[in-house]
């Protein structure tokens, strides 16, 4: 008689949102009960973690720039190995899985074996900071959309949608910013439009947030005036201007955190 | 004695995400348990609802096109009606609130009158359907960011937005865009670019969510063949190719809905 086969495990990637941990779904929550692995990133707040069922183990897989670095292979074996003995296996990644994120090479890797995969989105630090903060990334009669892109491409040259997107009326939302503040305003200024308002935010929705105002053509003294430092969120339109009126106007912002 | 000054209340924004209500995020359901009136869209999940302790008050506040629409200025009286008598208000929109919908609107009439406004975002359709279907809006070496836009700008002809896309690497986002298929369509056939894959979405994270494949150029025919009506996503970009092939290869998808 051949051994009955083993029932296979599935992977669950969670977007565990933007930093504030009660921004996760009810959905990423359930899900992180139920595992029996849970693989997370540096990102991600440890108030999550206590989610988990006391039997279920709790690795570290975070590649953040500068910290300690797991492998992506190793990462991706580590899932293999778990799913193919049959357990319920969860990559708990910071903002979502899919936004700016490598989620699709998990996913892939999982797919190629036979592992069944399921995504539970989370809030993309992109819409969830200015939401948070009570900016609209569209305006009736201002815009009607809004670009987020990083700021460099795979070779670490300024990206293409970056210069697309000077001149535009869409609210820019720039990720992985932070560091070429200059170029960035340097697109902006050589193309004349040095005077769109812009936002800049640290820890985005965290108790330790940092925010700082300014324009298009201030992004450097933005960066300097507040110790801006990455990862940061910058934000550049018109509609960052009522915002910015608000918080001229009132010094603290109403905006309760709680 | 002058009669003491009533404590104001609040009015919280929360997002209530795509549409599958476990979607909301825990702060968002816990939000609303602590409300005492609820002012909700049609576009949210009657499951929702239930977060609500049995003393609030729970009402209709919808502006769905072709139903019943309650007016802004009534919902804006209702809410300083309420927060001036100290109650805790929630405003629960489909989406995230300030993600191309117009929680601006209503977080200003509160902050004239001094009542402290809140804002809990939610998971926009924009990101959280590609993502649940497991489809990256951005992909190494293919692009460097999204777009998300609408179809139309308020005087409901083809957006700028939209024209400034044909041609871009960025993944675009198309909202409010099923019933202007055929122009949309158009502009990409004469700009050379009909052969960019395509899914439209309705319903997305729902048990009755429809998909369907098609092309930049085939917009029309995607809405025929799989009757596919408003409101819905259009997604356009080489980062649905994936997703694309590996519907085809395997019918029936493989990412579980729950």
């Amino acid at each position: 008689m051949t051994p009955k086969p083993k029932k296979k495990g599935r992977l669950t990637l969670i977007g565990a949102g933007p930093g504030d941990p009660e921004l996760i779904t009810v959905k990423g929550a359930r899900a992180i009960g139920e595992a029996d692995l849970i693989l997370h990133d540096a990102l991600v707040h440890e108030d999550l973690l206590a989610y988990a069922s006391p039997e279920a183990k709790v690795e570290y897989a975070g590649k953040r720039a500068g910290g300690k670095r797991v492998d992506q292979e190793r990462i991706n074996e580590r899932i293999l190995e778990m799913t193919l003995q049959g357990k319920e296996v969860v990559r708990l990644k910071g903002g979502d899985p899919f936004v700016l994120a490598r989620g699709q090479e998990e996913q892939k890797a999982a797919e190629t074996v036979g592992v069944e995969v399921r995504a539970i989105p989370g809030l993309s630090s992109a819409t969830a900071i200015p939401s948070t903060l009570g900016l609209p990334l569209t305006q009736r009669g201002v815009n009607e959309g809004f670009r987020v892109l990083t700021a460099v491409d795979r070779h670490r040259r300024l990206s293409p949608e970056l210069k697309e997107a000077v001149g535009s009326d869409a609210t820019l939302v720039v990720l992985m910013g932070i560091r070429r503040a200059e170029e960035i305003q340097k697109l902006f200024k050589e193309a004349g439009k040095a005077d769109i308002p812009a936002l800049m935010v640290q820890n985005g929705t965290l108790p330790d947030e940092k925010r700082s105002f300014g324009t298009s053509g201030t992004l450097t003294e933005m960066v300097e005036k507040d110790g801006i430092v990455p990862p940061g969120l910058i934000l550049i339109g018109e509609t960052v201007r009522q915002t910015l009126e608000y918080e001229l106007k009132t010094r603290s912002h109403a905006h309760a955190r709680n």
